[in-house]
């Protein structure tokens, strides 16, 4: 057993047991008492709930899936090769539904504690709220690691040889996209409709402010929270990490004759060393009573890419023995903190972007719905011109190297370089459904006015670093575009891919057809989820006059019920597609035409992506902006016009944007899983 | 002179000699009286002083890329091919600049003879306004014929080989784009800026009717319609016709080892029997006063697509001797009407699409705008199937002729096949403005209600032509975008574009990042310009209070001189980027590169476009289906929401969705004008 895989072994078993730790403290935390543990349990119930059925789903999906995939290569005479990608691709998607189950488990159980430390100490209920996202953080990158290295392992024990073990392990990346795929559907369209319905119904219809304990939609939409930000974010960053892993690992056999094993296990290595990063970034994160949450945050942020970018460079000349790569390495370092901060010129209200919102706002509500659209198509020159310096000095200095295959090897290395991070980012994304979560119990059960102002600030945090993850989220599926397509390439034995041939050119339109088509069933989806709460309450309140007096309990548990079940019902249609579409090209026009499918789908998914999450971030804060008091504050037509422009972005940035996401790099995991199929 | 050339130039001027004619019919035709003389005349100079600024700005840009042209050219040492580019640049702009014009000069004298007329019949009002349309259909085909076939023949007198010549006249397409994409984006902007102008303070502020002569800006608004429409679709098509008759003969080259110059001159020969097809089919428009319009326009279309199909077999079997390129003709006249079915089935209120919009207009604002958008996401998915059936068709029938280069025959085919109808389609089109200005005089000036009920009839006929003719545009766009890229590649000598070169990819990340960067760009001017009428029609009814009386008369001109100002203003930072940014990418990454641009550039486009029309008329009749009486009709909650659609779709399917047909386009002759310099 090569001494890399026992080191990517035994962090991932570092990190675990970091996790288990960081579980242990949380749960020795104190719950608070009386109405705040009652609310914090119908949560818990509802999104344990929601994750017990959804998997249900996903498992029939992903089982029928892998018996297809076991009877396609079979009946083509391979039923060996079909075994082995299928047994990965169940075992991958079951590590990602178990990361994403322990990591939403612990959210759980973090936001009532955190709701308890608001009402003593900022600087305690922050670091109860960050540790208990770390633990999704770190178990995602853990798990993925422990099962690709794990397969690894499995494999060189029955004597395969190093550079045919990538090929086999591909199923893993398929299995981790499907999950991550209906996970962030199904929890996005969650998330969302639950949203909409508690607002129409409850804000708008009724006139009750937000998170009022008389709205039978409240739980469903604090819930949702936790199912689209936490599990379905969760799922699409485990998903990262397992693809882009075995990608590289492909490339890494290119350059098998210079480097030999060290290139094919490089990016196990360097993950392994970004989770230890992240853990000692997390411990970094000592909030004072007087900070700015993002502040601490930020620290964090920096000493886990310091530590990221200084291992890298040891494992870089140690293993692969020419500085060129850990040029590129930061390539990808310095690309996740530009997502960083072009995301936050798109969102936040001190720059252009939101202001021109808030300023056509005054307007009207089409005026702000234009604008805010405008924007979002805007930012995509920001988040082109990124990518394509990114890949170009990292193709470059991977070709100074001066190994055959460099280039390629050199995107590989950047991309390692911006997942090194990865379980920290997470970290902050799954503080956000904590916090606001916590925000959601203080208000339901009546906290005072110190408290609200403490989970407030949190939950502004928690609103920035969801935002961050999403650009990185995207930044990291632009970067691994290439890759994977270039992994395909290998598979497939294809040394061009050539635009000018008619069914290549056709496969592109499929491809670009492909992302829009997608969206338009994902926004419609929540469309029709909605629909089903919003009768649902209208319902509650017409029937039991005793709600609205606040004398009797709304019926949560049936929302939340409804609400489960529309989800999972409206996530079966655009997921079945993305798989069905790529699928069918493959076998009709053949590996070149699915080559084109797969890299103008990840061309246009990654644009519209970008569109819809950082119009919908700038809609919402031109709305808090608003809300603050601007423009005529609360109430006034800037206000309504903005509540529109808001109510539009929802389902932009939480399920149909961070749905494309999944989209782009399932094609590419996908298409390697089937790619002996279409040659 | 070839025979081919003679029958081409003497179609032209048949049809220039029949568009005279109609002029003359037209002027002897009644022009009303008082009140209607003196809003059409309001109207003539408001179009005529637009188009008058515009063109100087276009000259202006257009004399200075000329110019550009023949330097860069000269300065790498070939000053006789600069020369020849750029002289032909020029002639295509003037040619397109000249249509437009004449086109426009007529719509603006039917207008009002339409309304006249309207007074006593419907039949004869129809068919004056369709006879001004026409003029303005067969000025722009002949027009374009006259250019193509002129520089030829020049061409050949010089003693050039015939294979040598359609390279050098690439200039000429390039010119119309060019001017058709100003045209399109400078009147894109100033109809939508006077609509949502008018609108805003008009109906909204102060609540008088639509097309009141109190607002200060509806003279602005009639003239908008003019502009838009009328002189931007002409200069859309004109392009099209131009830029797709040179790509097919470039493609002409390749054949010519078995047909000869038969090859090259087909599309010419082609065309002008279109041309005269679609005379015949002005003139069988024999509307009766009981018929419904749409019928009567229709009966016209079906007799031009007959003739045009039979005279094409005829053609092709005269000229190729091969009955597979009638074939692939055929194909492409199916295409058009399987566009024509696609945009009545998304934009109709009778469909799904609309239904839909039209429900959750009761939910409020945001649930139409997200369920509008989903529809036109949906419908690139009808979309793409039609152009990949069609491509994938003339390609194989093309290949199964037989010669070598076949199958990219094949798609000129039916490229040319689909074109055949365009002067038709074009009359249909210019028919929507003037009947639109037909209704608005005869509401300003205080027309009865028989009348009113006429130019209502014909105005919804209108706005049926003027969705259609933007399905057809983009449907050809789609079509002659891979005409238009094996052009660019022959003229490069490209045989194949990798994709996966790093450098393609980029090429391919920045054509779909473009087409994102100038919607956005067209849809911000639209706002702005907006705002600067909204301010000068407050600052009207501030400053006079004897207009809101009825006492004193607005100021028209005031308005339309600063819509225009505005629009002009606004469409040079959307427009030039269309030029730089693939300028820009073929000198920095090569030719490779940017036909990886152009590809990826076409087919986002496409679909951007797509969405863009199809969900701007689909929240546009949402919207008249609720005025009709529906879900509360006017005034009530879900009317408020339709309107909110209905403005958000405006520049979507005026502004922004048009331009980027144009700037498809724009992107293949640009690159093929400029192709020499990339290699």
């Amino acid at each position: 057993m090569p001494v890399e895989l026992i080191f990517t072994l035994a962090a991932s078993l570092v990190g675990i047991a970091f996790a288990v730790f960081l579980i242990w403290k949380i749960k020795n935390e104190l719950t608070g008492e009386g109405k705040m543990i009652e609310i914090a349990q119908y949560i818990r119930e509802g999104a344990i709930a929601f994750l017990k059925r959804q998997y249900k789903t996903i498992g029939i999906i992903a089982a029928g899936l892998a018996l297809l995939l076991l009877a396609i290569y079979g009946l083509t005479g391979n039923w060996l090769y079909g075994f082995q990608v299928s047994t990965a691709f169940v075992f991958g998607a079951a590590c990602s539904l178990l990361a994403g189950f322990i990591g939403m488990r612990v959210a759980v159980i973090t936001n009532v504690r955190t709701a308890k430390a608001a009402q003593t100490s900022f600087s305690r209920a922050l670091t109860i709220a960050l540790r208990g996202g770390a633990v999704s953080g770190i178990i995602i990158v853990a798990m993925s690691l422990v099962g690709i290295s794990g397969l690894y392992f499995i494999y060189t024990l029955f004597g395969y040889q190093a550079i045919s073990i990538p090929s086999l392990i591909v199923g893993f990346g398929f299995g981790a996209s499907l999950v991550a795929l209906f996970a962030q559907l199904g929890g996005g369209i969650y998330t969302k409709a639950a949203d909409v319905g508690a607002d129409l119904v409850g804000k708008i219809e009724t006139g009750i402010p937000e998170d009022d304990p008389r709205n039978p939609a409240v739980i469903a939409d604090l819930v949702g929270d936790n199912v689209g930000d936490c599990a379905g974010r969760g799922a699409d960053l485990f998903e990262s990490t397992a693809a882009e892993n075995i990608g590289a690992m492909i490339l890494g056999i290119v350059l098998y004759p210079h480097f030999g094993i060290s290139g094919i296990l490089f990016p196990l290595v360097a993950r392994a060393f970004g989770l230890l990063s992240s853990i000692i970034g997390v411990l970094a994160v000592r909030p004072k009573d007087t900070d700015e949450p993002m502040k601490a945050l930020n620290r964090g942020y920096l000493v886990t890419s310091f530590l990221a970018a200084v291992s890298f460079y040891f494992v870089t000349m140690e293993m692969l023995g020419s500085v060129w790569f850990f040029y590129a390495g930061l390539v990808g370092i310095l690309t996740s903190i530009a997502f960083v901060y072009i995301t936050q010129y798109y969102t936040q209200e001190k720059y252009r972007p939101v202001k021109e919102i808030v300023r056509s706002s005054a307007t009207g509500h089409a005026t702000n719905v234009i604008a805010g659209f405008s924007i979002g198509l805007e930012c995509t020159a920001a988040t082109v011109a990124t990518i394509s310096t990114a890949l170009i000095a990292a193709f470059k200095l991977g070709e100074a190297s001066g190994f055959a295959g460099g280039g390629l090897y050199g995107t590989a290395a950047a991309t390692m370089g911006m997942l090194a991070t990865a379980a920290y980012i997470l970290a902050m994304d799954a503080f956000g459904p904590i916090t606001d979560n916590a925000g959601g119990i203080i208000e339901m059960s009546g906290g005072d006015e110190k408290t609200r102002k403490i989970t407030d600030k949190l939950d502004a945090a928690g609103n920035t670093t969801k935002a961050l993850t999403k650009g990185y989220a995207m930044g990291s599926a632009a970067l691994a575009a290439f890759l994977l397509f270039s992994a395909y390439l290998e598979e497939v034995k294809l040394k061009i891919v050539d635009l000018a041939k008619v069914e290549v050119f056709i496969g592109a339109f499929i491809g670009a057809m492909l992302i829009f088509l997608f969206s338009a069933f994902a926004l419609r989806a929540v469309s029709r989820a909605a629909s089903y709460i919003i009768e649902e309450v209208r319902r509650q309140f017409r029937e039991n006059a005793g709600i609205m007096a606040g004398t009797n309990k709304p019926d949560y548990s049936k929302c939340v019920d409804i609400t489960t079940k529309g989800a999972l019902k409206e996530m079966i249609l655009p997921g079945m597609l993305a798989v069905i579409i790529p699928v069918g090209t493959g076998l009709v026009l053949g590996a070149e035409a699915t080559a084109g499918l797969l890299m103008i789908g990840t061309i246009v998914g990654v644009l519209l992506a970008t569109v819809m999450n950082n119009a919908g971030g700038a809609w919402d804060n031109a709305k808090k902006f608003i809300e603050a008091g601007n423009f005529g504050g609360k109430g006034s037509p800037a206000h309504k016009a903005a509540v529109t422009g808001d109510t539009v972005g929802d389902p932009f940035k939480d399920t149909a944007g961070p749905s494309l996401h999944v989209l782009v790099k399932l094609l590419g995991t996908l298409t390697l899983a089937l790619a002996a199929l279409f040659v």
